[in-house]
């Protein structure tokens, strides 16, 4: 039997020596061969041989030491691999890489086991998993459904338990709707995080690889493997801080849709799906803020009915000029649109979308996150092939946005609808905010769904923090006494810096507190005896911002480390010796705001 | 007589009382009545009336109190003023504004006076001056030699010293070709700093606002007026800090193309000014680092033969195609040439540009500046006139890929030829280094030009800091003692972060270094008496990057701030009292690197 695929159950597994990589390998191609070709999945596996050559390769080496040692994983077959063709999903493209992705070699290197190469919507052109002549990719759930696309096989291979996590791509939704309708977390990173060196493109500007996994923690620990500029893809972005785990901090703010502008092209059942999910989130202590929709609906019909569609063309130009018939429909008549719009169409549209950028990052001033169903409906099959192109748009109506955008999305499992398929929703956040957005859908999943894909596998009750810290969240902390404490004169002095209150803290019983002269600033000063708490509120703010702050404090003060009373050393301010000769010591007050209160009323 | 226009001087005759702006107008509509028509600068000049209002409102105000008080500017015909037609050269075009562009309001709301509008190459498509139907427009130094375009007026009225300074645009070089051929600074901003909200585009996507000025200082003070997002233009950016003031550095490091690079296109005495300022240059602290200035050329070549020319069709499409007789050539055939791209050319060449951004980019990490001839040569009108095309597209060979790459870039005088004509060269740096960009151009300014423009004015021989401080520089400076000094173990957290070694420095005599228990790190503690100076290094880092480097601090040091010898305050390594108790007290040697050398010697 295989035991639970997810990174924390596979590492405690291997750590504790219960398991090595080739019993994993014995035993996941015994499911590979059970599961045959009834899903449509693989475009080419990787034979048994090898797999076992791979797994027993790595015993060589100490678990601990590779933060993805024995983890398998499937590939989608519009990312290289060495040894392996890559399709696209068109045999008449199909070549033989000289060399793996950055992104798979980077995995490789972590110690990861590839077990195939996947099914897609040709050249990545479709929402669906049926346009593909490898044959139709099927739900994992019931496959009498669509498993979602393009990136399909990479999702049911990760929901049928045939691999931990899968990478896909992302340019209007391909990691996201076959995660939701696969009862799996879908990971959209912030453009330009993983390297697209050795990635069929399908629009350049705003394709994403993508993660498709069994939990949020585990996204993000093949994000943290995978991210950072490889020196070759110059669409690659510096990897900053990803973000503080914003939903942990006091009043957090969820966008929700306005009403009006919801839609669910009849699917009930989905709807309710989606308010239990608004509800639980606001049970996690979202307070949800009603927005209008329809900017970012209007950016989402460009992508397909604007000028973008050249870029799909731009992606396989030379070979789509010569063999066009070798390309499926619809996936030809699309590309074949490009011929439609000029270079001017092509710059006016870039015109309107930045404009409608402006419009929507309007929106991240006043909120954390936004909550949206991932795809509103799922089809069958043949309602799908009947109504190709229609249907294809509705299942991005929530999604074709957020490349354009340059937003991050975390899609979610929100349950099962009383027809047993899977229903997503999927949380969205501004670029380089992915550690707060996977740390809020670790959260979210876990009241919305027990079970990992369709693999009947128990969600671990509470996300594994070790994995999620694997993402740095280029946020700090810092400790603050006096006159920087919420309501008090230098307060805005953090809040103009994107700083928020974590939390009212106290120091451990190490410190003195004194009135400075200027009887407008507290000094803390450590001792070694006689020390006591003193009272303080714990802010966050950006690592970019913090800087201009402390070059904001004015001598005796500084910014050192503190130590708090849960034994915590964090950024905070301290006091020089010499300043505080001869200031009073309001110790006895516990803290700056009671010395004011004391003082007001002995006035 | 008219005073020196440069803004010192006005300013200082203004706040002198010897000087009002009544009769600044008085005496500068003279100057304008003298000038005529003879160089064709103006399309639309400010009645004397208007001129004589707005100076005699001005008289209510406090000149100490706006920044601008009383100066007169002029305005390139592209950009909106009330009251008078928006032409862009193009009568069938002109529109008339319901509102000044946003950089105008913000130049009218600090004092200046609106003096007019000037003449321009048609939708600023050209670098040469003579596409107008208005009239050719004339060197301010012989008016048989072209002004340089497409800002031609705007350069031309600052050089006969008819404004202090004047707007233009610049896309392609239109803000720097006759900054040079004039004798003027002229500064090319980092792209969307100044909003071009109320700016008849030429290409959106590129650009700027520019500023003609009688010196940097100017320059640096019109820009801080007039920086900073409008919350209408899409393309605007947030003003961050614009770089500090790299070349008075020790070392700093500037850009110098191999000569197998260069072309002069026969002329020999701009080689020879050229290089003239690659050693002043060089007089002035620069390490000169040959490149390879082949791919900055590639970029440049994609403005006129790649899909960006269809920005252009973009920016007056509606216009164009149904009035493209009433367009002059070659400005018609330039934009009609937009019809020979798609869109799938122009995603295309835009990949080309990103990847070469990546190449060129990688240079600057290894300078902080690069010198190049602004324009090759200047030409006589007639001979421009007969070989329009190649000689325009000659004049733009080191301009074209600025705004391409998202650099800055200052023109700055560079003496006059053996003829009597001017030649320039510019100051180019990445994106928001405007700062350091204007205080080295206001420096290698002196060493190549006594005179300002075209009046015989003389160059104020030293730059006036106070102007050139209005730019925030976005730097911070710390004070490092121990192992942060340069080539101790440290050190690489400053380097890493884009920190630079300022200076080395000392304290004032107020304070005490302990070694730590640790042994590896130094405590400086102020005191009241028996303090003396310590030794440090002041180093410099992007306030972004300091709040990561501040983290990093482990307690009993802190980050506060120090007093150095000079009698400043800056931030600096300090010590809590708590962590120099029982401590080896170790100011007799003066600094901890003469404590080490102490220490190793007797070991």
């Amino acid at each position: 039997m295989l035991p639970p695929l997810n990174l924390a159950r596979l590492r405690a597994a291997y750590l504790a020596r219960e398991l090595t990589p080739v019993e994993l390998v014995e035993r996941l191609w015994d499911a590979l061969e059970a599961e045959g070709h009834t899903h449509g999945i693989w475009i080419t596996r990787v034979p048994r041989e090898a797999l076992l050559a791979r797994a027993r390769a790595l015993l060589d080496h100490d678990p601990a030491a590779l933060p993805l040692y024995g983890v398998p994983f499937a590939v989608k077959d519009n990312i290289d691999v060495t040894g392996l063709p890559t399709t696209a999903a068109c045999p008449a493209f199909a070549y033989q890489p000289a060399r793996h992705a950055t992104v798979v070699q980077r995995l490789l290197d972590a110690g990861a086991i590839l077990v195939g190469k996947t099914n897609l919507d040709q050249f990545a052109t479709g929402l669906n998993g049926t346009r593909s002549p490898y044959g139709v990719c099927r739900n994992a759930f019931d496959p009498q459904w669509i498993s979602g696309g393009s990136s399909s096989g990479s999702a049911v291979a990760v929901a049928l338990g045939l691999a931990s996590f899968a990478l896909g791509t992302d340019t209007a939704g391909s990691g996201r709707v076959p995660a939701a309708f696969n009862h799996l977390v879908g990971h959209k990173p912030t453009r330009g995080l993983i390297p697209a060196t050795g990635v069929v493109p399908a629009c350049r500007t705003l394709d994403c690889v993508s993660i498709f996994a069994l939990t949020a923690e585990d996204a993000a620990q093949v994000l943290a493997v995978a991210a950072g500029p490889d020196g070759e893809d110059p669409y690659a972005r510096p990897l900053a801080g990803l973000g503080g785990d914003f939903a942990a901090r006091p009043g957090w703010r969820l966008a929700v849709p306005r009403d009006e502008d919801l839609a669910f092209f009849g699917n009930a059942d989905g709807e309710r799906l989606y308010r239990q999910a608004v509800e639980q989130a606001r049970a996690l202590g979202a307070t949800c803020v009603p927005f209008d929709l329809r900017p970012f609906l209007e950016a989402a019909r460009l992508l397909y009915e604007g000028p973008w569609v050249a870029e799909r063309h731009a992606a396989i130009r030379s070979f789509f000029d010569a063999h066009a018939a070798e390309v499926i429909e619809p996936v030809r008549s699309i590309i074949e649109g490009a011929r439609r719009h000029s270079a001017t169409d092509a710059f006016e549209a870039q015109y309107r979308l930045q404009a409608l950028r402006a419009t929507c990052d309007a929106l991240w001033g006043d909120v954390d996150a936004m909550l949206l169903p991932t795809a509103a409906r799922v089809h069958r099959i043949d309602a799908m092939q009947a109504d190709p192109v229609r249907l294809n748009s509705e299942l991005g109506h929530y999604t074709n946005f957020v490349n354009l955008l340059d937003l991050a999305a975390t899609a979610v499992p929100a349950g099962l609808q009383a027809d047993g398929l899977p229903f997503g929703v999927t949380l969205i956040a501004p670029a380089h905010r992915d550690a707060g957005l996977l740390r809020l859908a670790a959260r979210l999943h876990r009241r919305l769904a027990d079970t990992m894909g369709a693999t009947g596998w128990t969600l671990p009750p509470q996300p594994d923090e070790a994995l999620l810290a694997t993402l740095a969240s280029g946020m700090v902390q810092v400790a603050v006494f006096g006159a920087h404490l919420s309501g008090l004169p230098l307060n805005g002095q953090l809040l103009k810096r994107g700083g928020r209150l974590v939390a009212a803290a106290r120091t451990a019983p190490r410190y003195r507190l004194y009135a400075l002269p200027d009887g407008r600033r507290p000094g803390l000063v450590r001792v070694r005896e006689g020390g006591q708490p003193i009272a303080c509120e714990v802010w966050e703010l950006p690592a970019t911002a913090f800087g201009s702050f402390v070059d904001l404090v004015a001598a005796p003060l500084a910014i050192g480390k503190v130590e708090l009373d849960d034994g915590r050393w964090i950024n905070g301010f301290v006091c020089e010796a010499a300043g505080v000769e001869g200031a009073q010591d309001i110790s006895a007050c516990g803290g700056w705001r009671a010395w004011l209160a004391a003082r007001a009323a002995a006035a």
